[in-house]
């Protein structure tokens, strides 16, 4: 049961964002601005690490709605691509420049301070500039805050991915926002 | 030395935003309506969980800026307050409503499952309803994002109090921005 009294209809972090619109209008312009650009990052990459994040906080709901949104941006039909990079990156075909960046997402999500300048040389090594760093950063942090928010408030999810696919279309069509339910 | 190049003269969280305005506006608009709202929350008790939390994440800049912004709001003129609820708030005069919420504050800080119906039912016995509730796990979790942001990149921080003191002014008067430095 959810901490605090959600509207029926809205799981994991819809419930919260529609108890708090003036929280969440920017908090999906933040999403939108991080998550929808393929500029240095491709989206699916940038899926891919906020995936990475959420299964490190142990949050289902955001790592089963961003595995899904990875999963269709890296034509990953079974999702097994992202579960095998959740579970272990180092030993999937990822790039060497992609698992540079998911270690130092892993180090931002254990604390800012395990991001080594060892961790940025060898992202640098394999191709990765300020910008490509820079963002990791950053959505490994915002999920560290998306992923509390859900977890934090014991906010619901659904277990059938049908429900994750059917959201996935909206996203990819139209961003982050809090306005649209799961219908 | 930072991560990545920033802009000199732009400390802690300013240089990352100066490198990136898009994500720094929508980041800005959640600080503003999280921090500078006296509703449910005071302000000074908002920057107060936001300090704490901060300060768990052993962020410098973050505790240092924050503690002095509550530490303004809150009439704690040496800053001995503020850093008596760093070390140990169970111990001091904090109301036993905020007790509860630093608690759930805390408890956020380490992942978001380790809040437990009983945090929210000592919360809810001393006087706290959903919107002090949420407004607590929403600060706790966005800190988790700003001190990884601030950390992750390896951002400087100055160590002169006065400098802090200067800046606490500028948020006070005109909400968190990215664009004014510390001068």
């Amino acid at each position: 049961m959810p901490h605090i009294e959600f509207e029926p209809g809205f799981p994991g972090i819809l419930g919260p964002m529609r108890f708090s619109p003036a929280t969440a209008a920017p908090m999906n312009v933040l999403a939108n601005a991080l998550m929808c650009s393929d500029e240095g990052l491709t989206r699916g990459e940038r899926e891919l690490i906020g995936t990475y994040v959420s299964s490190q906080n142990d949050c289902f709901f955001c790592q089963t709605i961003h595995g899904a949104i990875a999963s269709a941006y890296l034509e990953d039909e079974d999702w097994s691509f992202v579960k095998s990079v959740k579970e272990n990156f180092a030993e999937t075909e990822v790039s060497e420049r992609m698992k540079a960046l998911l270690s130092i997402a892993g180090s931002v999500q254990r604390g800012g301070k395990h991001v080594t300048a060892e961790h940025i040389a060898r992202a640098r090594e394999h191709g990765a500039d300020d910008r490509q760093i820079h963002d990791t950063v950053l959505i490994a942090a915002a999920f560290c805050m998306f992923n509390r928010y859900v977890d934090g408030l014991a906010t619901t999810a659904p277990t059938d991915p049908d429900v994750y696919r059917a959201r996935v279309v909206n996203v990819i069509a139209n961003g982050y926002s809090a306005v649209k339910g799961y219908e």
